[in-house]
């Protein structure tokens, strides 16, 4: 296997190593994975988090253990219990069957290695191209207002609505980035913030509330998010508070986007109808994950309401960049969102 | 002083006790004043907050006083003492000039006594012409979204706009509550949940950001707020948070209230761009005071942005609900909101 860098997950001489999410912001601790439980415990754990970089780390796991000479068999039990560690994980899922199937037909492991590499690679690939596409439409000096995390931490490359901030910034543009703190489980106030003072990218983080202040007295030039799924439509559910900001920004004019990979789209959706919104504990509510661990400050017994994400439907979107190219409204009539490849964009 | 009873201020035997604000939700232990020097405390440790209850509880210790037999010259030195504990509240200002005055001129303190009582005894019943006035706006079954604390704990009645939505409860009308969270200081979380809870209002509590998503679904039937200074045009500032609120209200066809007291009004504010705006300290963004003192989950050096307050234009208001009517936009052009007394309400 050989060696990988990013911002949370590196192998170096066969030996895979995680960033504990869960010390961010507060501490940098390296993980270092001796064994296919380890990153199951990892995973189960929190401590890799994001879809495609629990597939990565998933991956990587194997690749080593592959290069370290075990066998087929062994390996392919390993990718099952990887596949459990998160059932819901689609990413994780899509990534284990597929190098099961290789050891399954292939029959030995150097064919694994390389598609374990060649997986990770075309995450990372594929966070390059949303940043290409999607970096040309923001301005010198912007101030681009985001949500929640999208970048280094959940992919193995820059990310997605956080990579074209990232291009953005490093090829000059003298941006300055608003940060949601995002409520209840604070992936702005906690990663984003730390994220972009690791990169050097100019950034102030505020409670979700301020937005609309913000856009109010002009000092928010354009918002980009992620998605977590996009439906035929273009209509796209991404964590909670991403529709009122749409709904702001279209009330005071500001561009906004969504940036995401093309897998993101599901073509089964017809639109946000179709998406499920699944309800979450109470307890996120009540109080939050401070460095000390949970603290509450909401009486104990408070009723709750905790949905995970909501829908922005797709009339509220300026463009929605993928890792194919940067689209507006009139390409979802043309079904580009879920094309198999274009190569041009036409948004921007 | 006679006896007086409320949610978070209590003379009993002439005896003046709080509620201690700070311990809420988690403890209710009342704090017996037993010195001037007991509330200058307690005010300074926003022990008792809410610029009307801190300007009460002043006036009842110095009602207090009077009726245990201090003489003039020691009530008009406590009466400087109470006024500098909190420099910016201009009702406690107000209050302890007047009482002030009047120890100057009556010479004797029976008066000041029973001008104590009549102060707390005003706010209370400002409290219930706010009430009076508001809850015919609030339909039967409605689901009401309200914002911050402005209840019981801030004044020595019923609130403002909370008071209206406790009217309406005790008048049978099935209500249930949106409580907004309100960060960053979580008035909506430790106070409005705790008083919703007292009173036995069904509510849930949720994230600033969730707003936006349950007026999509139809969720809200209206918005009622608070406010910190109402501009003569009608434009009006409150804690951060209620101009979103007030934009996402309109894009959604839903009405959108601000309660408050007639005092609130200032005359000398032509518009919004008037009223300046606090930035308050970054650590109230970096965490929050949780059950257990504050904790922090963000980069201990990251850069903040943090308004006290927002503002919102009069045009995005349906009503404003003052102890003198509610009105509606078309009266602010006729000086309504400023005019000294109006008996009668046309708005609702």
């Amino acid at each position: 296997m050989k060696d990988f860098e990013s911002t949370s997950l590196r192998v170096r001489g066969g030996q895979l190593s995680l960033l504990d999410q869960t010390r961010l912001p507060h501490d940098e601790i390296w993980l270092e994975c001796r064994s296919v439980a380890d990153v199951i415990d990892h995973i189960r754990a929190l401590r890799v988090r994001g879809a495609p970089q629990i597939a990565n780390a998933a991956a990587a796991m194997l690749g080593c253990r592959a290069a370290a000479g075990d066998e087929a068999a062994t390996l392919v039990r390993a990718a099952a219990a990887l596949r459990d560690a998160r059932p819901t994980a689609v990413n994780l899922m899509h990534a284990m069957d597929a190098l099961t199937d290789t050891l399954q037909h292939a029959g030995h492991t150097a064919e694994l290695i390389d598609q374990a590499v060649a997986l990770i690679e075309a995450d990372r690939a594929c966070c390059d191209a949303i940043a290409a596409h999607g970096e040309p439409l923001i301005a010198p000096g912007d101030h681009v207002l985001t949500h929640c995390n999208t970048g280094s931490l959940a992919t193995a490359g820059v990310g997605t609505a956080m990579g074209v901030i990232r291009r953005a910034h490093e090829t000059g543009k003298q941006i300055r980035v608003w940060v949601d703190e995002t409520r209840p489980l604070l992936q702005g106030g906690r990663l984003t913030a730390w994220e972009c003072g690791k990169l050097g990218i100019p950034y102030r983080l505020i409670a979700d509330n301020m937005a609309g202040s913000l856009m109010a007295s002009g000092e928010v030039d354009v918002v980009i998010v992620g998605a977590d799924r996009i439906a035929a439509n273009g209509d796209f559910a991404n964590k909670v508070g991403t529709y009122p900001l749409a709904v702001l920004a279209r009330y005071h004019d500001i561009p906004f986007y969504v940036a995401a990979p093309r897998t993101t789209v599901d073509p089964a959706c017809a639109s946000g109808a179709d998406i499920p919104i699944e309800q979450r504990d109470a307890d996120e509510i009540r109080g939050a994950v401070t460095r000390d661990g949970f603290r509450r400050w909401s009486p104990a017994d408070a009723a709750v309401h905790n949905p995970a994400f909501d829908v922005t439907p797709a009339h509220l979107v300026t463009g929605w960049i993928l890792d194919s190219g940067a689209f507006r409204l009139d390409d979802i009539g043309q079904s580009a969102l879920t094309a198999p490849d274009r190569g041009t964009a036409s948004g921007g």
